[in-house]
């Protein structure tokens, strides 16, 4: 019988209780296949309610250390592999591998093209003021904090003169990356040292330096389908790189060895575009992976500000003490696309290896917005920013559920994804073929792009909530 | 006899004279070696005062139409050499090779060592308030035109909000790019269309960009010496990169061909750090160096906005036809280092080759920004305040150089390249060795470079008028 003593804490009941099962089952008290008690049971056992037993419950499943069996109930998951990471993996360059031992119930199609999917969409360069742009990632002016930021930028340029014409280091304003570095603690789980982070204009400009850091030599991997502007990148630069498959949780290991890849980037807290939460089992295996010398993990946790239920999960880079990850994320998706400041957290060698060797590069960022993003974490705005966005994002898109299932849309349609808080995948039952319905909508003033046979990225980010369903009937002339 | 009519127009009288004798120069009808009247007899004949014909004469002479040969008076120069472009060099990899046609005064050293030249400084990281430092590009905060800048920025933040938000084309805001091309017009004599110009964050991440857009493969090659920071970008991206020597007139033509140079790096108007600016006949040579497909020459014309005397000399870019010429230039310079905007011309077909293959890039500096300076130019502020940056330089710059005079140190240096109005070069006849008096300067809070063997590079941007003094004072205990 489990039994726990919650403590009277601002930590949540629910998120007390997630903790202790989680480490109860990293620690191997609870073995791999447990059946866990009913939500009911536990509920009663511990004297909480239902819905904190649900929460936790919710949170150990979309991290992978339970999985659940219908009628049944849950269970412990198999977080380790007692023969090694990659013995439970069928091998080969199949995308569709998958886990021998297979608990998902995820049914996400793994038949995404590859050439429609891009995180950072190119820009329309339309002068179309009616477009309705699915596809865009840029902002919803209304949700900007302009007022705030207007506040700001007057007082750094009347008080702080001096410091603005002093040229920043190569990795970015002090003031900055302590502010980064205090937000990631408090609200991420991640300890850093600021000076391992290092700021750039957008996180393209972070791969170009990271190819400069890491070597060209290399075999870089992206997850496929994924972020597919990072393969363009690659190319451009003329570095080796390969796309690797995923099963239903994520990249598959055994294709990184298959393919000798030396670098791989991942997004495991929100796959990009699937939506896939990396089981904390294929972390580990991922994480071993990457423990031989020159190999590295990028982790894109391009999101993880928006999730809309549960706690975000934890960083592959708060796990890790081997060095091998490289943390990345960016303030385009959680202020404006229109600011270009990302960063990246890197490990002591890498960070060593970036001050001896490229420290002559200036900070791509001009002080003026440095400065001003600083403050505007360290005085609590950001974090108040992201909540406002949260809620609103939430409003939106619940606006939007709800038009696209009263109208005609509605019973040819599912949805999935719709946690992500940016956008969600609509998956169409069409007459017609995906291209003429793209056609379609382009001549209704809306911009969509298809992830999949019959399935369509809803990036609802720059649409202003009063136009929701101005863009929802536009959708239904089109089907 | 010369004989020329002036018109009344806008046009200064020595500018319209040093058009007549160009354009007669090109033309041929002033063949090479014909001896110029001294510039009293001209006066007289053109009814000028003899201070316009002085003007006319020193910028024929700084872009090499003209030779002066000393006691004897003012020549025509041979700028086009009839048995193509490298019969008249001295061929080898000697950084000394010169003329063999040699008309050039300059006695500029050959022997710069390679590591200590750095156009824009490696940020110091120093927290000492009072450090005089003569090796940064930093700006003086007393120039930077913040009440304008806070202005425009409230302006923008208050009026321009759905165009803000909205992500820019990849190569800049359309209205940043057209208030450019308008002042290069009107200022620079370059005719451009806008759609050709990229913007970025920096003149290295122009580097990163135009690596990708012309390849890898390529021989990259540089000025020896000159800045010494692009060699470090093109050994971080795995580029071949050779230096290339200079005689008197800049880089040697002939060691391109011995190198198998496909791209070039020249500061034709103003050569960094020696000063040279590149005659006519040279600018002709490289041109038709570059005139064989595959080649292209980068100017960079990263100060042509300060010089303190004459006309800025022709770009090479507004010279050329064949599109083989890439410009390149930056606001960090102009106006703080601080804001990191630059940007650079394409040629047709490489904005073209842009377009189609790397127009997925995200621009890399944020709308604001961009908005912002296109209102600052288009305004008319940045007019008045390279005005105003050049007045306030040419004021340091004397008192400078009177502090110098006047103080011990007048007796054992000399001044080179003052023209410049950002730095020049301060020749010292020391007793100890340039490390020790270095190592001295920096005990007493000074930061100073060598360029060459006992010759410093005296870079003032960073120090506000009222130190001046105090710098000097401190500079004459090193001695």
């Amino acid at each position: 019988m489990l039994s726990y003593t919650f403590e009277n804490s601002n930590t949540p009941m629910y998120e007390q209780l997630y903790t202790f099962i989680k480490d109860d089952i990293i620690s191997g008290e609870l073995p791999a296949d447990t059946k866990l008690p009913s939500k009911r049971n536990l509920a009663d056992q511990l004297s909480v309610s239902v819905i904190t037993v649900e929460n936790a419950y919710s949170q150990l499943l979309s991290e992978g250390f339970i999985y659940s069996l219908p009628r049944k109930g849950f269970y412990v998951s198999e977080i380790f592999s007692e023969q090694g990471y990659f013995d439970n993996y069928i091998s080969g360059t199949d995308s569709s591998a998958s886990l021998k031992n297979e608990k998902s119930k995820s049914s996400t199609s793994r038949s995404f093209p590859s050439d429609n999917t891009d995180k950072i969409s190119v820009d329309l360069e339309t002068d179309n003021g009616t477009c309705i742009d699915f596809s865009s990632n840029a902002s919803d002016p209304a949700t900007f904090p302009f007022a705030t930021w207007a506040n700001l930028t007057r007082r750094i340029l009347s008080e702080d003169r001096d410091y603005l014409m002093k040229n920043s280091p190569s990795n970015g304003l002090p003031e900055l990356r302590s502010a980064i570095a205090a937000h990631l603690r408090a609200y991420r789980g991640i300890v850093t040292d600021p000076e391992n982070i290092i700021i750039g204009a957008g996180t393209e400009t972070m791969y170009s330096i990271l190819i400069n850091l890491l070597g060209h030599d290399l075999t870089y991997a992206t997850e496929n389908p994924g972020y597919e502007k990072l393969h363009m990148i690659l190319d451009a630069n003329e570095v080796k790189n390969v796309r690797i498959g995923l099963d239903e949780s994520g990249i598959i290991p055994s294709l990184l060895e298959t393919n000798q890849v030396d670098i791989i980037h991942v997004t495991p807290s929100h796959h990009f575009p699937t939506g896939i939460t990396m089981p904390i089992r294929r972390r580990y295996e991922l994480l071993s992976w990457a423990a031989l010398p020159g190999r590295y993990i990028i982790e894109d946790d391009y999101d993880s500000e928006f999730r809309l239920s549960g706690r975000p999960v934890p960083a592959l880079y708060s796990i890790e003490n081997s060095g091998n990850v490289i943390y990345m994320n960016t303030f385009t998706k959680s202020l404006a696309s229109t600011i270009r400041i990302s960063y990246m957290i890197l490990p002591d060698t890498l960070a060593r290896k970036y001050r001896d060797s490229l420290a002559f590069y200036s900070c791509t960022v001009s002080t003026f917005e440095q400065l001003t993003l600083a403050r505007f974490i360290s005085e609590g705005h950001y974090e108040k920013h992201i909540n406002r966005m949260r809620t609103a994002s939430r409003k939106k898109r619940d606006l939007l559920l709800k038009a696209i299932k009263e109208s005609p849309l509605g019973s040819i349609s599912e949805i999935r994804e719709e946690q992500s808080g940016l956008h969600f995948i609509l998956k169409l039952c069409l007459d017609t073929s995906d291209e003429s319905f793209v056609e379609k909508c382009k001549k209704q003033g809306i911009n969509i792009s298809p992830v999949s046979e019959s399935s369509f990225m809803i990036n609802y980010s720059s649409i202003p909530i009063e136009r929701i369903e101005e863009a929802v009937n536009r959708l239904n002339i089109c089907i």
